[in-house]
């Protein structure tokens, strides 16, 4: 992949200055940056670091001194990230998976492969599974019978789309995703002690131990448009209904997403978030790394939830939570910079009650 | 598959009204049911959606009016959760492993398999490997030299079974599970700092920098009967004793389990609980989500935690913990109640420092 | 695997005493140990079990009566950890992964391979990959185009190594382990909600619903020597730069590593543990279980964090920390030990008010 710094600003619908035939054929950071890659400056103090490489073109923000900076040529962006993903996008070299389907993949006959597919090495398509055109299905991955897929699908290897999962156009997914494992639910003949716990919290009654009694999961899984999922993550088959992710949303490495569970339209959830079942998410959704959510509960249009969240109960629209359990993050905030004064606190409060009640302080 | 009224019926010695020579094919959630789906309708609330689907046949709660609900029939059931264990059993359509053995699959002649095994695309069994009557490897799966595994598993596709793990019977394996990987230990050659924070619960003394020394798993993995490990869950080998997983204990997706664990009898481990090494965890324990256990202590039978809680010291049996360290449930929900307030009592302090010892208040 | 106990002792420059011929095949856990076994029995405590097992000889703390033990014969190590290394490698069975290349296996022909790698089978070798002399490539694995691995790897079975990835000498990956998956990267088109809830630790100002675009990932993932990473855990590749694992760092099951961050020496990353994109972790970090680090910051050479910790802000060099957010682990134990008594603290509070302002308890 080669590109004039023209073609490139051409793309990006972004304005370009001085020797535009320029040729690249790689992005790099300016320090790191040689005579044929693009330096990606885009502010200010990123620009500083172009002198220690030898960039001669580079992207920078808009009304910047590109002559200044000792380059050649230079594109100007509004918003950095945004150039960003035009950028990647045009100078990503793949994973090289050969067009067609490979001699060592195990297709079979019922399978409808749309036009232009390609099946990598030790693939496994089942039975009746359909598969969009265009797309690209990594070495190792299992597309179980009934499934669906969608046009322009890129499936790294080691992918798993359980039986009957239906998914949409654009569906990305990282090495060693788990779409349709079997839900996470079990029954004891009589009321067990989790169900008292949960009734009471805290009390468990006086349930027997028992023995846990599988419910399968009938329901599949259902994913809309342009939605990625990341590495060894898993979103569970439904119940009876089928789990459901909406368009747009993506979902980053280790994320787990519970059977019955619904993600609205265009949610993030990051890193090694665990949505628990029959959860209800809204759209526009972000909950960051290492965010938790028990079952059963809703969580508004845009909430936002901070690393390291614990969801315990439903979430209004629009609100931003923090903490375990998660509270609005305002809220958060005052409780945890009062904690750090805690202890300072405790021996005030044990001076006053010296001073008031002429007690002795209490061990 | 197709069952009337009465045979489901029946399965679950249920009672049921009507026409119960009615053929279902399918359940389905009330809402979403067809005239030949099953609508699972087991409260007064699912009920009320009845209206909204075609179902002609439904699952309901004991004494329901299946008549006033436009039914043709109907099946009765006293706990709804457990009928749907039955039903799901009955009506679940799996993932189309067909019988014998693949073609492309790699069986080491040494292997042993029992009657009836099925062995999908792709699979790896090695040398000396034992499988049991009735039992299915999904495609991909690798069954390690010398393991034992037992009659009436279900293996789904990419699971790793270690060398010498030893499973027992009617084991389900999800997508991507990871049994016997090495345990993680390592050594410095001295004294390292994290002994010492251990130690003194925080000083790192003066220890230098140094480089960890690995130790070899030679324990594997010992497995019961009747257990059930989640998607891209892990469960590590021993060090010199196996590791250990007791009879009817079930883990969710991304749950670790790390070496020299016992977990005991018909235990629950939600989804990406993780269980560090050395620890000894009793029966009927149910370890909510995300729920963390350090290593070296023990947790009592019938303990439960809440999602999120951190376990980071022996837990008496019986005990219902949450929290970060995780105490006693009614305790963190008094600590927690008093931490919302903290803000209001930081402001009353001041004030009644001020009252009391005319100080301005500090910073 | 046959050593007499003069072997053994020689191997971890120790030494014995006895019956220094005797043959063992096997470690054990001092009450499992039969006559052909070395116990493990390095305190007191642990040799207390000897009696109830059959174990000839055993590796004992210096100084130990073997004779007393009832042994025939006895090693001495001054460091029971650092002998476990030593005896579990000589010990250890492995996975039994044989020499050469398995005729299942998919090797591009541009493909290079040391001498004496093996390869097994169903493994993927993409088109010029480079694995050093001696490397073990388990079963399905997949080593993408142009990747380097160094000499004397073990990758155990279903590893990823993304394209372009480049790793060191002595790289061991537990099955699962998905190495250069592509970075979580979004950006709006607008600034989003979550940008301003980051400028304004809270506020989400008024941005739009807005859909998310792909940032791509040209980075790849560089790992040095001596690196071991865990069961199903992931590392991403970097966005214009590469993601960077240091020489002799270990990473557990399911640890996550996000794109453009960089792992120092000899760090340890336990089970479960996240760390966001563009983090700049130093030489000798020790992370417990299920910490979580957020994206952008800086964590010092030595740091320490208890298991559960939340780092959401730069760590100095030294600093032992625990909690979420994570704090000084002295300071937390402070302010965990105030929030256990804060129940009672309200009380007194409320009853300081009472006796000083004349106030009825506030609600």
């Amino acid at each position: 992949m080669h590109y004039t710094i023209q073609q490139i600003s051409d793309a990006l619908s972004a304005t370009c200055e001085g020797d535009t035939s320029l040729t690249i054929q790689r992005a790099a950071e300016p320090a790191d940056a040689g005579p044929n890659d693009l330096a990606m400056a885009m502010s200010p103090k990123y620009a500083e670091a172009l002198g220690g490489g030898a960039a001669r073109s580079a992207v920078l923000w808009e009304g910047a001194d590109w002559q200044a900076l000792g380059l050649s040529a230079a594109i100007f962006v509004p918003r950095p990230r945004m150039a960003m993903a035009g950028i990647t996008a045009m100078l990503d070299r793949g994973q090289g998976i050969e067009p067609g389907i490979h001699p060592s993949a195990v297709v079979d006959p019922s399978a409808e492969l749309g036009e232009d597919v390609s099946v990598g090495p030790l693939a496994v398509i089942g039975a009746r599974a359909k598969i969009g055109d265009g797309s690209v299905i990594g070495s190792h991955c299992v597309v179980g019978m009934d499934a669906v897929l969608g046009k322009n699908a890129l499936l790294r290897e080691m992918v798993s789309i359980g039986a009957r999962a239906v998914i949409g156009d654009r569906f990305i997914a990282q090495p060693g995703a788990r779409i349709g494992g079997d839900g996470f639910s079990f029954v004891t003949p009589e009321v067990s002690d989790v169900e008292n716990v949960r009734k009471t919290m805290g009390d468990k009654g006086d349930a027997r131990a028992q023995s846990w009694l599988r419910i399968h999961s009938l329901g599949a899984v259902e994913i809309g448009d342009d939605v990625e999922v990341g590495a060894n993550c898993t979103v569970d088959n439904g119940t009876i209904r089928n789990t459901r992710i909406g368009d747009g949303s993506k979902l980053d490495n280790l994320v787990h997403v519970g059977h019955n569970t619904r993600v609205g339209r265009d949610c993030l959830l990051c890193g090694q978030t665990g949505v628990s079942g029959s959860v209800d998410i809204g759209n526009n959704v972000v909950l960051g790394g290492q965010t938790g959510v028990a079952d059963n509960i809703f969580i508004g249009d845009g909430v936002i939830s901070g690393g390291g969240t614990k969801i315990l109960s439903n979430v209004p629209a629009g609100r931003v939570i923090m903490g375990y359990p998660g509270i609005k993050m305002e809220t958060h905030t005052d409780v945890y910079k009062a904690q750090r004064r805690l202890p300072r606190m405790a021996r005030d409060v044990e001076a006053l009650k010296k001073a008031v009640f002429k007690q002795s302080p209490s061990d």
